[in-house]
């Protein structure tokens, strides 16, 4: 199963791609979309929509996780960073593909086992869980703690069924190191 | 010169088409978008999208009116208000035309000369102005009047090196009434 993780950004906009095979993650690319600042708001959303089409025929991924907004902001940031994920989701949709959304503190939980880990703590674990050469861009890192959240949780709901009928309780591990806990 | 006027809204876009032949204003057509709640919201962008595409591909305008948004609501409903511009934006962009965008305040002022209008008085004059049978519903009208406002806008700009040129002082209508016609 390979899975698309996207952490949507007003200016700058993380993707990363993992693949589960036989039970490990497995990096497959990651990087960063800006969004042009000579170019009009319009021409910038329409660049970020074809970016992540061209990500999604490229890396064909199963399904997409997305990290949702902590909404905190001012109306007007708020304004901006929706203008942005209204353009990646549209182009996700048009993909044909369902879209897991996950809040921030469940990504970080997933990779760190901590809700509120600082970004260089999400950085050097993403580095860690997918052998990387070197450190990923946080917006990257961000969307590849996506990915690896989403792997977790599918797998989990996937064992669920079989973990039922043997009427064992399910257990909910606190490690951090890819087994996560499952979405509520 | 034919103009695509959009009101974009969280549930409902509006959309309007104006023909300017011959000093006149001319209806083409209007509508609005609903996003289907039964849909995800990443089906209810790319619906959108699509949408917008369409309209483009079906009327082709050769630009576009897009009212801003007065900010002063909450992040949360900046963020949904958000998403669904940016769906529209993407796609008014990647169909090659240029987006320009009005304030409310100057739209209802384009067509009523009061830029505090009510809606009521907003959808009473773009009955008038384009000669229709019906009021159009409130977004449709709106989406009409940013369309009839750009047509203004972009009329007194041709104008106006030809009133340079011959020395005389630039004038800026106040009034709202163009003369406009329906066809037929």
């Amino acid at each position: 199963m390979r899975i698309l993780g996207i952490d949507p950004g007003s200016s700058v906009t993380g993707y990363g791609v993992v693949e589960r095979r036989d039970g490990r993650l497995l990096h497959v690319a990651h990087g960063t979309v800006r969004m042009p600042p000579q170019l009009s708001l319009p021409q910038r959303l329409d660049h970020l929509y074809r970016t992540v089409s061209d990500v999604l025929a490229g890396h064909t991924p199963d399904s997409v996780a997305v990290e949702t907004v902590f909404v905190a902001a001012s109306p007007r940031s708020a304004l901006v960073l929706g203008q942005a994920r209204g353009a990646i989701l549209a182009a996700l949709a048009a993909g044909g593909l369902p879209v897991n959304e996950y809040a921030p503190t469940r990504i970080k939980r997933a990779v760190t086992g901590n809700g509120r880990a600082s970004k260089e703590q999400v950085q050097a674990m993403v580095k860690r869980l997918l052998a990387l050469d070197r450190v990923p861009a946080s917006d990257a890192a961000d969307a590849l703690a996506a990915a690896i959240a989403h792997a977790n949780a599918s797998r989990i709901e996937a064992l669920a069924p079989a973990l039922a009928g043997s009427r064992q309780p399910r257990r909910r591990s606190r490690s951090a190191a890819f087994s996560v806990r499952r979405p509520h």
